[in-house]
C-alpha cells in the first residue's frame, strides 16, 4: 500500500505553536544535453533530488532543524569507466559516485526571528549572496559562468559534505530590507599535503531599496584564487529583471556578469547573460526559455557559448514535488 | 515524535487537477532459505524495499515522475568476506554491496493518456512483457527459471542503475486491450574492452481477448545470448490461471515454461511450474503456496528443483507497507 | 512543493484493525565537543538520524515490521584522511564512512501480544537490558563508560549491520511486570582468520516491583572478553532515580556503575555517574544537565573524566522530529 504525503503546507504549525516535522520535497528533471565536439555530442541528462527538512520548534519560538539531500545525476559520462573508454553514452549514464549513494552532508540550523545560525554543510555567504545566481540557464544550469564569484568560497554541496567535505559555521541576520550573512570554514590550501591549514571567512551585506537590491561581499581566504570582493545590483527595468555582478577573484582577476530575465507571456520567460573574466578564453554568453506547464512542471531549454569557445545546449522537463 | 503517513490513496488528486506528490511504499520479507549441498544449507533470508514515487501533473494532464528504490537484502552470503571463507552463515548476512547504500538508478517518466515515455533505469520491454513472470515462487522467487526470456535483455534493477549501470529509453502505449512496449539501451557486448559498442532494441505487443492474454516479443541485440523472440499465452482454465511461455534465447537456444496458479480457499493459492531450456542440465520445476494473513501480510513458502539439479526451498513472511 | 508529515500519532490504526504504515522520525543534534589534549581540543559535533519504521498488521493482530536508520555523524575526525594528518578539525568533519551512505542494517520483527521475534540487525539482549543505559550523558553520550556490559555482546548498530555486519535472532517476551529477552548471533572469535567460528547467546530477565526494576543478564560467548554475567537494580530514592549496575566482563574482569538522575525544576534534570572496572586506568565519572526547551528541543551539556584520565565535555542542542 502506498502512502500519500499531502501536497500542502497549510498544515504547518502556526507561529508560536511548538511543532516537530519532517518534510520531503525535491525535483526531477530529464532531457537532452548537447556539447559541441564532445566524444558523444548529445546525451540524456537527468537528476533526481529528494530534500528532507526536519525541524522542531521550542516553546520560545526557536526553530532547530536539519536539511539533507539525496540526489542522483546522470549527466556526467566521465565518471563511468565503461563510457570513458570511448566516450560513447547515447542514453546517458548514471554517475558512479551517485548511484547507490545516500545522504549528502547535513546542514543544521537554529533560527529565531531574523537570526539563523548554520553548522555543517553550510550555504556559504558568497554562494547565498543576491546577484550570484541572477538566472538559472536552461534545464541544467549550463555551466554557471554567470555566477560572478565562480564558486571560489564555501558553498553548500548537494552531493558531498560541502567545502571539501568539511563543515563550516555561518550566521545569517535579516532586519527589514537588510540582510547580512557571514560564514567561516577551513580549506586545504596546500593541495595534497593533507593539512587543513587554511582559513576562509566571508561576509555579505544586501539592501533592498525601491525594488532594487544592492549586495557587497568580502572574503579573506588562504586560497589565492578565492574571491576577495564581489558586488551586485539587480532590479526591474520595464518588463525585464536585470542584474549586474562583479567579482575580484583573487589572483585569477576580475569576473563581470550582465544577466536579465524577461517575461514573454503568462507562463514563459526568457533569460540571457553575457559574462567575461580575466581567466576566460573569450566572452561567455547564453540564452534560455522556461515555459511553465502548470502543477510544478515546466519545459526548459537553453544554449550557451562557454568561455572555452565550446557551444552547449539542453532541453527537457523539470517537475517539482 | 513519529510521523504517520496515511495508509490510503483516497487523497491523491483526481484527474484534471494538477498535483505534486511523493509517496513511500514497499515491502519487507524475512524467513529461511534452504539450498541443498550449500556450505551452509539453511540461512536466514531477508529483504527491505522502500520505494519512492515522486510525481507532478501539468495542467494539460501530463504526469511527470521518478521512481527510486532503496533496498537491502541479506540473502547472499557470498558477498561478505567473513562468511565466504567458511560459507557459514547461520543467521544470514547483509550483502556488503547493499548495507549502507542508498538509492538505485532512477527511472524518469512522462505519461499522458495511454502513452508513457521512460528514461534511465528503464523497465525494459521483455522484462515487462505479460507471461514472463507467470508466478512469483515462494518467498524469494526461487531462481526465476520460470521466466522464459531469462533476463537476456534490458531490465529494471532495484539495486543498481539497470542494464549494466547504463540508462535506456522506452515507450509504452496502451490502447484498449492492446499494449505495445519498445525499449532501447546500450550493451557492453565485448566483455572487458570497456566499450559500449552494442545496441539492444526490444519490443513486445500484447493483446487481451476473452480473458486470455497473448504476447509476442522481439529483440535485436549485439549480445549473442540475448533473447531474439519470445511469446506467451495466459488465461483461466477452470480454477487455474495458466501460462505457456517460450523464448528463443539466441545462441543459448530455446526456453519453455508452463506455469499455473490455483486458488485453494479464500486466502490461499498454490503456484507451480515446469521449465526446460537447451542450456539447462535438466528440467526445472517447483511449487509454492501463498497464504494471506490480511492487512498486506502473507505467509509464503516454496520448493524448487533448479536446472542444475539442486533442490532449494524457502519459507517466511512478507508484509507490504 | 513540500510535503508535510503530520506530527501526531493519533492516526495510527487502533488495535484490531489491520493497517500498513511507514513512519519517519528521528533527531538532530549539534554543538561543541571538547577533549583534553586532543590535537584539536574543541570541535563541532553533529548527528542527523532519520529512522524509518515500516509495519503491517495481519487480521489476527500480528504486527510485522522493519526498522531502518539513515544516520550521519561528524564527531569523529579520525575517519577523514585530510584531518588525520594534522588532527586539526576546528569545524568538525563529516565521517567519510557516513557521508553519502544510506541505510544501516535492517531489523525485521514479528510482534503479537507480549511476544516479539527479531531478525537481522537485532537489538541484542544485554544491550537492551534495564540498567545498562541508566543515563545518557551530555549531548553525545560522552563515552558510555556508565554502561556496565560495555558493548561486549550483540548490539543494534545505527551505522552498519550490527554485530560485525552479521545478523542475529532474538526473542523478547513481556508478561506483566516481567520481561525476558534472549538473543543469538555469530562472532568472528579468532580475529583475522575470516571464520565466523564463534557463537554468542545471551539472555536477560527483568522484574519491576514497587517502583524498582531488577535485571539479571547471562551470556555464553566464544569471545573471551565478552560479558558473562551482568545485573542491575534501579528505582527512585526521593527526588532521584538511581541505578546500580555490575558486569563480569570475562577475562577483562569486573565493571561497576553507580548512576543517578535528579530533577531540578520543571524542565531541567541533572545526571551523574561514577564507574570503575578492572580494565580502567582509573575511576570514571561525569555529570550533565538536560534542559527542555519544549517542542522536542533541548539544551544539553556534560563533562566527564574518562577512565584513561582524559577530561571531555560537550554542549549543544538536540531536536526530535
Amino acid at each position: 500500500m502506498k502512502k500519500v504525503l499531502f501536497a500542502t503546507t497549510a498544515l504547518v504549525a502556526t507561529a508560536g505553536v511548538a511543532a516537530a516535522d519532517v518534510t520531503f520535497g525535491g525535483y526531477g528533471r530529464f532531457g537532452l544535453y548537447y556539447q559541441e565536439d564532445a566524444a558523444n555530442e548529445t546525451t540524456i541528462t537527468s537528476r533526481f533530488r529528494l530534500q528532507i527538512d526536519a525541524t522542531a520548534e521550542s516553546d520560545a519560538g526557536v526553530t532547530f532543524g536539519a536539511r539533507v539531500r539525496m540526489q542522483q545525476d546522470n549527466d556526467d559520462p566521465i565518471d563511468t569507466g565503461d563510457v570513458a573508454a570511448d566516450g560513447f553514452s547515447p542514453s546517458g549514464t548514471f554517475r558512479g559516485d551517485r548511484v547507490s549513494t545516500g545522504m549528502n552532508g547535513v546542514r543544521f540550523f537554529a533560527r529565531a526571528g531574523g537570526l539563523e545560525v548554520g553548522v555543517g554543510n553550510i550555504f556559504g555567504a558568497l554562494e547565498s549572496m543576491p546577484g550570484q545566481y541572477p538566472i538559472d540557464l536552461g534545464l541544467t544550469g549550463l555551466g554557471y559562468e554567470y555566477t560572478a564569484y565562480n564558486f571560489r568560497g564555501a558553498a553548500y554541496d548537494s552531493d558531498e559534505g560541502g567545502s571539501a567535505g568539511l563543515g563550516g559555521v555561518e550566521v545569517i541576520y535579516t532586519y527589514g530590507d537588510f540582510t547580512v550573512h557571514a560564514s567561516f570554514d577551513k580549506t586545504d590550501s596546500v593541495a595534497g599535503d593533507g593539512n587543513l591549514d587554511g582559513d576562509r571567512a566571508a561576509i555579505y551585506g544586501a539592501y533592498a531599496w525601491n525594488g532594487w537590491t544592492f549586495a557587497l561581499g568580502l572574503q579573506d581566504s588562504d586560497v589565492d584564487t578565492d574571491t576577495e570582493v564581489t558586488a551586485s545590483v539587480s532590479g526591474d527595468i520595464g518588463p525585464a529583471n536585470v542584474t549586474l555582478a562583479y567579482a575580484d577573484n583573487g589572483t585569477d582577476g576580475d569576473h563581470w556578469v550582465l544577466a536579465g530575465r524577461f517575461d514573454v507571456g503568462a507562463s514563459t520567460n526568457i533569460e540571457a547573460y553575457v559574462a567575461d573574466a580575466d581567466y576566460f578564453d573569450e566572452e561567455s554568453y547564453g540564452i534560455d526559455f522556461n515555459h511553465s506547464l502548470g502543477g510544478g512542471t515546466s519545459l526548459r531549454g537553453g544554449i550557451v557559448k562557454y568561455s572555452s569557445g565550446t557551444t552547449a545546449a539542453d532541453l527537457g522537463v523539470r517537475f517539482n514535488f
